[in-house]
């Protein structure tokens, strides 16, 4: 439990002054005030978590991490089970999509085995395996609560080699399939709603399995009561070991003043443990997109996230994070490269007078 | 005329069947029928325009197009008319917001005068020169009909040129102060609405000058009384040189089975015009994204175009656009590197088996 409470107290808030600082040069670069929008937000949320306006280039990995779920028992998923640990394989030959779209953004796949049911012999795997699949969470908690901080811890140390040798920001990521209903369970009882509003069709599955998979839910709700205010307790109760692994990997990178891009819905559950576990962890993240799963927006939402895509994916594995790394770059290139309209010589707007109209402005959507 | 005339008649319609049969290998990859969403349908649309399911590597260009507005005269602009020649120059020493992004995605910068009030001696800006700024819509129309074919014509010629050099994807972007105005007017005659309804704060005027805006837009549109059916006469009375020069690129673009990808208001104006000229043009447009101008949505919407990105942009110059060209080449990745289930020896979710129910998640939103 050390290394859970030592990431916990070294956590601190971003530097909002260093934010508000990129937003004034920013303001001096030859474009109407704030006229990139988002783009803008993005390059000063940066320099806040970075403190500093001139942070470093960015050296890019996806953490994806992997696990089986013992409530695929239930029927709740469209694929079968061995597809976690095939899709492990497909993800060291290369040839999933998180490894096509890591590769556009420059970034390094690092893959960790948290725990699943058919361990494939696969060098590049990271094994971090808490066990063999998590327990079917309907019948009885999916670990026990060793395990769940055992899977945060891994998490933390994961994120913390990976900092130690340079990566400067983290897209998240995961594959196990039925892991949509623990994301599911985890949302609806740290939203405090129920489990219909923030179950969808996952992978893809029809009307009637989504009723069942909301049926199941619920009813390991009335078993085992999860405590919202003990995100240990919920991840006990109803997660995975690679949900618990990515909030790890997300207060880890939080602590160092790292920025965390989340993906879909699965990496946003895992958001709002370590959002439970620390409530400045929140500045740290990113959202990368807006999945079709329901309860995405709403645990968006939850952590005063707006997404920066909307694309309609519904793939997880971190495809979302990689395709919104392409826009970080793009925003630190716009701060570090763009001419002032000094240095270009370009005369001033009279907007840029108006500093009342240039706020509005930004907050327009 | 005959260059118009020709670019007209060589307009053919996309390969539709060639669009289907990319989706039909997408599903086959390894991943969730349609769970790349957007990525997917732009794979499709890309194949279609080029009319194979292996279209080469992208290579890309934006094409910016600046001009100066006698409108500007009006008081409609944040900035002095000055800028226009200011920012052309910035445009050629890399400072400028699209020299930055465009080099994110790895795109060639074009830039054409196509009539600036205060032409700089630039030797890289390609002159296609029409006039020396256009005259004040309010009082006379903007150009003669004339000046409207030629500048149209300037763009079709620079297109090929572009085309026939090795480029297969463009992007259009422009500058000219004032150029919001012209857009307003323009969306307003071709869409058949109030201009109130689509004009916005351009750079950055207050409500008191978008008022006037408005006004002076709709004192153009009582005086002239420009013909929707008859772009040219819409573009002559109340258009702009860079206006007419991109709907030119844009149609060139079609004709020669290139895509176009459009960036913001102004290039969308732009937009309806080359779509009034010949209506098989909009399969060819691709939406980058949807700014903050309340007159880009509903013309988007009337050339049945959904942009990809929503990021509050604002800027012009092609910089949505850009952003854009790194989603192009995402999506052609995911069809090209992406194993499919045979070649990973992964197993298939029952979800394949509906085609029926594939085709309803497929059109979620």
């Amino acid at each position: 439990m050390n290394e859970l409470a030592n990431t916990l107290a070294s956590m601190r808030p971003v530097a909002t002054g260093t934010a508000e600082q990129a937003q004034k040069i920013l303001d001096q670069k030859t474009k109407p005030v704030s006229s990139l929008g988002r783009l803008e937000e993005l390059a000063c949320k940066l320099c806040g978590i970075y403190r500093t306006t001139s942070p470093k280039p960015l050296v890019k990995a996806i953490v994806v991490m992997a696990a089986d779920h013992g409530i695929a028992d239930e029927g709740v998923s469209a694929y079968p089970q061995i597809v976690t640990a095939q899709m492990l394989a497909n993800f060291v030959r290369g040839g999933a999509a998180i490894n096509v779209l890591a590769g556009r953004a420059d970034a390094k796949v690092v893959i960790a085995d948290m725990g699943t049911k058919n361990p494939p012999s696969l060098p590049t795997v990271r094994s971090h395996r808490i066990g063999n699949g998590t327990a079917n969470f309907r019948i009885q908690p999916a670990m026990t609560r060793l395990q769940a901080v055992s899977a945060i811890e891994a998490g933390i140390r994961l994120a913390n080699e990976l900092i130690d040798g340079g990566i400067n920001v983290i897209g998240v990521g995961e594959m196990g399939i039925a892991n949509t209903t623990s994301a599911s369970a985890i949302t609806a009882v740290m939203l405090d709603v129920p489990a219909e509003l923030v179950t969808g069709a996952g992978t893809g599955i029809d009307d009637v399995r989504r009723q069942h998979k909301i049926s199941v839910i619920e009813q390991a709700r009335q078993l085992h009561r999860p405590d919202r205010r003990d995100p240990i307790d919920v991840l006990t109760k109803v997660g995975g070991f690679e949900i618990g692994g990515l909030a790890g990997v997300m207060l880890a990178s939080a602590a160092r003043g790292i920025p965390v891009v989340l993906d879909g819905f699965i990496t946003t559950a895992s958001a709002l443990l370590a959002d439970g576990l620390h409530s400045e962890a929140r500045q740290y993240f990113i959202a990368a997109h807006q999945s079709t799963e329901p309860g995405h927006r709403l645990a968006l939402e939850k952590l005063g996230l707006k997404p920066l895509l909307d694309l309609h994916l519904r793939l997880g594995e971190g495809t979302g994070a990689a395709l919104a790394l392409l826009l970080l770059d793009a925003a630190l290139a716009v701060l570090f490269e763009m001419a002032s309209f000094d240095e270009a010589g370009v005369s001033r707007g009279v907007a840029c007078r108006h500093a009342l109209f240039s706020a509005s402005q930004r907050s327009m959507s």
